[in-house]
C-alpha cells in the first residue's frame, strides 16, 4: 500500500514508508553536520518569560519543602487531566502530566502504599475511597510482589544483600520510540498494532492470550493519547507536518508515558537527530527560522526539565535525589560510517546555556572516535561551563546494539522500539563474600540469610577455600536475586503494566532481564588481599567473622595490575554464569550491569568489614571504580582496570566515575580550563573524559 | 502434631486428623441409616414463621418485577456487607449475601457492563464513580476476553454455533469444600495453606509465581470469613462443637463464596453425611433433640433458597429461568460397600415437605441399585408429591470419581476439593454439520464463518462425503472452540478468580476443561437420513443449502437401533478426539458434556433446516434426548440409546430428560399414584425414573 501523507512531503523514500521503521527514516533522510556551533540562537524574549516562570515556580516549590502541589483523588491515566500550562500564548510546545506545572500526579498502580506513603510525606491525603478501591478491589504491583516472595527472598532485601528491587515502584527503564507518533501519526500506528494482533499464534497457549491482550491494552493507550493531544488542540491522528509539530507530537507521546508510569527511569530516546530532518527541511523551505527552531527545542526541553513525579524520603534516599533519568541520547556514528551530529544535537546541548545548566533531561553524548571535531570541542566546552553532559562508549555499544539505541537511566542501552529491559536492580557482592565466610549467616544481623554452608573456621583465609564457598554461595544468591525479579517482572505486567510504552515498540521485543552488581572493587581487593597477602580474620564471642586485618601488601584494583584486574573480571563471568542458569521470566537475555553510581554509599552501609581493609559501613566504591585512594598508578592505569571487565559478561553497562583536576591534563583551556573539577558519570565501558576517552577501546 | 479439638471429641481417628480429609473423617464416623422416616419431625412455629416472611417477600419481589432490592455502591465481597437477619430472634443458622434478605448484591468483576445492565433491567443504577473506576483502572474478566477474542471466534459466538460462552458472566461450576470449615475451623485451614505455599517449586515460573499468587488470595479469602462469621457474633476460627455450629460454618463457607461469586452455577457440594456424624453424635449426648436439629436443618435450607444474584434478562433467557443450582448431592455408596443414606438425607429432603416444594436448592439424590429400599422408597414418594428432586447414576461416577464428589449444576461431577470444572458452555453440532454442507457459510446469516471449505454441490446427500466433510469441520470447530474457551478460563483466573472456594481445595487440583454439546440426536437422525434415506438439498438462490427433503424411512435416535444409536456414540467419540488434539488451559483434562436441559430452545432457534426434517427455528431435543416423538419404542428402548453414549467421552455428564405417565408404570401408588406427570431431569449415564434406573448400567 502506497502511502503519501501529507508530513512526508520531501523525505527521501525508504522501508520506512511500508513500515514503522525510524531508522530507515533516519538512515535515509539525515545529514552530518560538520560545522560549528555559530548558528546558534539566543533565547527568545518568551523563552526567558517562561523559563523565569519556571524558576520562581521552583523556588516556591523549594520554600514548600520539596513539592508544591499534589493530586490526591484523580488518578493519573493519558486522558485522566485537562490541558495544563505555564503561558499558553508564550510556549510553542506544550502539555504538563496534571493540569497545571508543579502539580504531582497520583500513580498508585505500583504500590497504594507507596503513593499514599509519598502524599503523606508531603503533607497530603490520598482520598480514602481510592485508597481503599486499591486495597480491595485493584491490586497494585507491590501488593502482587509481596503475596509471591518467600521468606529467603524477604530475608536477603531486608539484609540488603538484595538491594534496591523495583518491587514498591515503578521499575522504568523502558523507552517508548517516541519518534513513531511523529513520523506516523496516531492511526498509523493503530493499524499496525491490529496487525500485529492479527497475526499472534492461533493456538491459545497462555502466553499467546497475555501478547493478543497487551496489544488491545497498546492499542486503547494509542487511541487514548490522540484525545490527550485533542485536548490541547492537536489532532496527532496523522504525521506531523513541520518541526514544530514533530516535536510536539512526539512531546505528546513522551507525555502520556509519564502520565501512565512512574518509573524509576523514563528516558526520552535518541530524538534529535530525528527531528533534524524536519528542521533541516523546514529551514530550506523557509517554514521557520533558526531563531523559531531553537525557541521550539528551548521549549522542549523546559517541559521535560518540568517532569516529577510523587515519591517518599526513602526512594530518594536510594536514588540519592528524586532523578527522573529523563535521558535523550545525541551523536554517535552510523554502521555505515558517516556520524549522527547534526544542528538539531547542537540545539538541545545549547538549551543547557539558553536555559541554563540542569541535570535534567540528562544529556548523553554518545561519544566515538569518528565524531566531527567541531563537536567535540563543543561538547568539552559546553561540559565545561555547565557539568551537565554525561558520555557514554557509542564505539562500544555500537557493536552489540546497532546504530539506533538509546540509553535507559544512566548506562542501559537498548535499541529503540525493538528491545526493552526488565530492571534489576543490584546483588551485593562483598557482602555475598562475607556470607561465603560466615556460613551464610549476615556479618550485621547475625541472621542466617544465606544457606547454612559452613563457613570457615581457620585463623588466616585460604585463598582456594574463599574461592571455593563464595562460588557456591554466589550461586546460590544469582538464583534468589533471578527468582525475585522473575516475581517482579510478573507482577509489573499485570498490575502495572506500560502500554503506551510498549505500543511504541515491535510486535517482537527483546527483552533484557538486568541484573547488576554492586561492591566489585571491594571484592577484587579482597580476594586480592587474601592471595596475596596473609588476612586473618577477627572473630565475635559467637565465632563470627566480623574484622580482618591484612598482613602484608597485595596488588589493588585500579592500577593495571592483571594479577587483581583478573580478579574483578572473573568476578563478574562468574557470577553472570550463575545468573545465566536460571529461568528468566519471559524469555529475556540475562545481564549484569556494574553501576551503582550514587547507592553505593547506602549499600556500603549495610555491610560489614571486608578482607580488604575497608570497615564495616564504609561506602563501597561506585559502579567499576577502584576503591578511594587505592589507585595510585594515576589516571590512565586506572581507566585500564576499569576497561579490562568483561563487557559482554555485563552488557547492561559498566560505569565509572571520574575526577579530573584540569591542571593535571595541562594547560590548553580550548578542552579544560578554569578551576572546575568535573565529574563526568561516564558509563558503557571504560570511559572518562572526551579526550582520555578516545585512548580506550574495550576488550571485546 | 496431635491435634485436640473439643469439636472433635466423640469422632473416631483417621487419617483425616492429621491432613486435611473429610472423606476419612465420613468413612471413619458415618453410620449408614436402613430405617424409614417416621423419625422426621414437622417444621417448628420459628420455621413457619420465618417461611411466612420469605413468602410474604418474595410475593412482594414478584409484584416489583423480580427484584426487590439491589446494591448500587457496594461492591460486594466477603467482608463487604454488615450481617443482615430475617428475624434475629427466631433464625437458628444466619447469614445472607447482602445485609438484608432479597437484596442482590453488585458483583462486577465478572464485568461491569453486565452488572449495570442488571441493574438498569431493574430499575437501578450503579454508582458512576464504581462504573468508571471498573472502566478504566479495575478491569473486568469480560473486558479481558473482548480483548483477546479473535474475529472467528467473535463470528462463531453472533452466529451460535459457539453458544452460552461465560464470558460475560460468572463460570461458576466450582464447589469449594464448604465442610472443612465446620470440621477444621479456619486456623487449621489457613495453617496447611501456608504449608502449601512454603512448598511450591522454588524456581519462578510464571505457573508458580501464579499459583503462590493464588494461595495467597486464599489464605486471605480464609480471614475473610473470619471476619465475616464474626460480624454475625461468631467465631469459626476453631472447629465447629457441634449440629449447629457444624451447619453455620459450613453455610458460612458457602455464604462466602456467593458474596465473592455471581457464578452460573454455585453448588453446594455433598454435606448431609458429613453433618449427620455431627447430628447422631449431638443426639447420643442429648445436646439437641430431633426437632431442633430439624429446625436447623429447615433453616439452612431456607438460607439457601434465598441465594440471589443480580442478573441480566439476557441471562435469564439462556438458562430459562434465573437458576442459582444450589445443588446438594444426597446419598450414593461408599467404595467400601456401605450406603451413604443417613438420616440427614432424609432431613434435607424433609424439608420439602417442611418448607414445601422449591427448585432451589437442587437436592440431588445419587442413586444406587444398593440404597436401601426404605430411602428408595422415600424419594419416590418425595418425588411425586414434590417434583422437586434430581436423580443422578451413583453407579456410574463412583467408578470414575470415588465416593466423595458432588455435582456442580446438573450433572458435572467434581471430587470434593479436589477437583475442579472450567465450564464449558456448548458447541452446536448440529449447524457445525450445516457448516459442513455449505462449506462453512452460516446458514442462517449467510455469512463465511467457518473456514471455506468446499460445499457439497450434489442434489443427494452422500452419507461418506458428508462424514469427511463433517470431521473436518468438527475438527475446526473443536479447535475455536477450545481456544475461546482457554481465553475465557484465563481471564477469569485474572480478574475473577474463585478465592474462597479455591481456599476449600487442595493445594493440587485436577481441572476438568468442561467442553459441551448441542444438538447430538438431530445430528445423529440427519446422518442417519442420509445414510439409510435419500436426502435432497433444497438450495436457495445463492446456492446455499437451507432446507433438506427427505425420501423415505430412517431408523432414528431413542429406539435402542444400533445403526443409528451407532452413529450418535461415534459423533461424540470424534468430536472428543478432535478436543482433545488441542493445547487446554492450565493442565486442565479435557471433557465434554451432552446437556442443554433448558437452552436446547435456544439453540435450536438459532439453527437452520436440517436433514433429519427438522425445521429451521425449531427446537433441539435437551441434553441425550432423542428427538420428541421420534422416539416410537418404548421407554426402555429410549433410555437404552441414550445408554449407549460413551461415559468417557462425556465424563462431564449426559442429561436425559424423562416424562412418565404414572399409569404407564402400573397401579401400585406406593412408587408411582395421583395423576401427576413428573419430570426427572435425569442426568449423568442414561437415567430415568428410581425404577427404571435400576436396570441400565451404563456402557463401560
Amino acid at each position: 500500500m502506497k502511502r503519501n501523507y501529507e508530513g512526508w512531503v520531501g523525505f527521501e523514500s525508504g522501508t520506512w514508508n511500508n513500515e514503522i521503521n525510524v531508522r530507515s527514516f533516519i538512515k535515509h533522510n539525515h545529514v552530518p553536520y560538520d560545522g560549528d556551533e555559530k548558528f546558534l540562537e539566543a533565547p527568545t524574549q518568551d523563552t526567558l518569560d517562561l523559563w523565569d516562570q519556571v524558576l520562581e515556580l521552583s523556588r516556591k516549590e523549594r520554600e514548600a519543602g520539596g513539592v508544591l502541589d499534589m493530586d490526591t483523588s484523580i488518578i493519573s491515566t493519558i486522558t485522566s487531566h485537562g490541558p495544563g500550562y505555564l503561558n499558553k500564548d508564550k510556549e510553542r510546545i506544550v502539555g504538563f502530566q496534571t493540569d497545571k506545572p508543579f502539580k504531582r500526579a497520583l500513580q498508585p498502580y505500583g504500590g497504594i502504599r507507596m503513593a499514599e506513603k509519598a502524599c503523606a510525606d508531603n503533607g497530603y491525603k490520598v482520598d480514602p475511597q481510592i485508597s481503599d478501591f486499591f486495597k480491595v478491589h485493584r491490586k497494585t504491583h507491590n501488593a502482587g510482589v509481596f503475596d509471591v516472595y518467600t521468606p529467603e527472598m524477604r530475608a536477603c532485601r531486608s539484609s540488603h544483600i538484595i538491594t534496591g528491587l523495583p518491587d514498591a515502584y515503578g521499575r522504568g527503564r523502558i523507552i517508548g520510540d517516541y519518534r513513531r507518533v511523529a513520523l506516523y501519526g496516531i492511526d498509523r500506528l493503530i493499524e499496525d498494532k491490529l496487525e500485529q494482533k492479527a497475526t499472534t499464534r492461533s493456538a491459545m497457549y497462555s502466553h499467546v492470550i497475555r501478547a493478543r491482550e497487551e496489544l488491545s491494552e497498546q492499542i486503547r493507550a494509542l487511541e487514548e493519547l490522540k484525545a490527550m493531544a485533542m485536548s490541547y488542540g492537536y489532532d496527532i491522528s496523522l504525521p506531523a507536518k513541520n518541526t514544530k509539530e514533530a516535536i510536539q507530537w512526539l512531546y505528546f507521546a513522551y507525555l502520556g508515558a509519564v502520565k501512565e508510569q512512574n518509573g524509576a527511569a523514563m528516558s526520552l530516546g535518541r530524538t534529535s537527530t530525528f527531528l533534524d530532518v524536519y528542521a533541516r527541511r523546514d529551514l530550506e523551505n523557509g517554514t521557520f527560522t533558526e531563531k523559531e527552531i531553537q525557541e521550539m527545542v528551548d521549549h522542549f526541553i523546559m517541559k521535560l526539565r518540568l517532569i516529577k513525579f510523587a515519591r517518599t524520603p526513602e526512594y530518594n534516599a536510594l536514588f540519592s535525589g528524586d532523578p527522573q533519568w529523563v535521558t535523550e541520547s545525541i551523536g554517535g556514528c552510523a554502521i555505515d560510517g558517516r556520524h549522527l551530529v547534526t544542528k538539531m544535537s547542537y540545539r538541545y546541548l545549547h538549551t543547557l546555556k539558553n536555559l541554563g545548566p540542569a541535570p535534567e533531561p540528562n544529556l548523553t553524548v554518545l561519544w566515538s572516535k569518528r565524531l566531527p571535531d567541531n563537536f567535540k570541542r563543543y561538547c568539552a566546552k559546553m561540559s565545561i561551563e555547565t557539568s551537565s553532559i554525561q558520555y557514554e562508549n557509542d564505539d562500544l555499544m555500537r557493536f552489540t546494539h546497532g546504530d539506533d539505541y538509546a540509553i535507559a537511566c544512566c548506562v542501559s542501552s537498548m535499541r529503540l522500539g525493538k528491545e526493552m529491559q526488565f530492571f534489576g536492580a543490584r546483588a551485593n557482592l562483598a557482602k555475598c563474600l562475607l556470607y561465603a565466610i560466615n556460613g551464610g549467616v549476615d556479618e550485621i544481623t547475625k541472621k542466617q540469610v544465606g544457606p547454612e554452608f559452613s563457613p570457615i573456621t581457620s585463623e588466616y583465609l585460604n585463598y582456594d577455600e574463599v574461592m571455593r564457598k563464595y562460588d557456591a554461595m554466589m550461586r546460590w544468591l544469582a538464583e534468589v536475586y533471578v527468582n525475585t525479579l522473575n516475581i517482579i517482572h510478573y507482577m509489573h505486567d499485570k498490575y502495572c503494566y506500560e502500554r503506551l510504552q510498549m505500543a511504541l515498540h515491535d510486535k517482537n521485543v527483546t527483552r533484557w532481564f538486568a541484573t547488576g552488581i554492586a561492591g566489585l572493587s571491594v571484592v577484587a581487593d579482597s580476594l586480592s588481599a587474601i592471595k596475596y597477602a596473609k588476612v586473618k580474620v577477627i572473630r565475635d564471642e559467637d565465632g563470627l567473622a566480623v574484622d580482618y586485618q591484612v598482613e602484608g601488601d597485595f596488588p589493588k584494583y585500579g592500577n593495571d595490575d592483571d594479577r587483581v584486574d583478573k580478579i574483578a573480571h572473573d568476578i563478574v563471568h562468574i557470577f553472570m554464569e550463575h545468573v545465566r542458569k536460571n529461568h528468566t521470566y519471559r524469555n529475556s537475555i540475562p545481564t549484569t550491569s556494574i553501576l551503582t553510581i550514587t547507592s553505593n554509599v547506602v549499600y556500603g552501609k549495610a555491610t560489614g568489614s571486608t578482607p580488604d581493609g575497608r570497615k564495616r559501613g564504609e561506602a563501597f566504591a561506585p559502579g567499576a571504580n577502584p576503591m578511594h585512594r587505592r589507585d595510585t598508578h594515576g589516571a590512565i592505569a586506572s581507566l585500564s582496570s576499569v576497561a579490562k571487565l568483561p563487557f559482554l559478561d555485563a552488557q547492561d553497562g559498566i560505569s565509572n566515575t571520574f575526577s579530573i583536576i584540569p591542571g593535571a591534563l595541562g594547560k590548553d583551556d580550548r578542552i579544560f580550563s578554569g578551576d572546575l573539577s568535573i565529574e563526568l558519570d561516564c558509563s558503557t565501558g571504560a570511559c572518562g573524559t572526551p579526550t582520555l576517552f578516545e585512548g580506550l577501546d574495550g576488550d571485546f
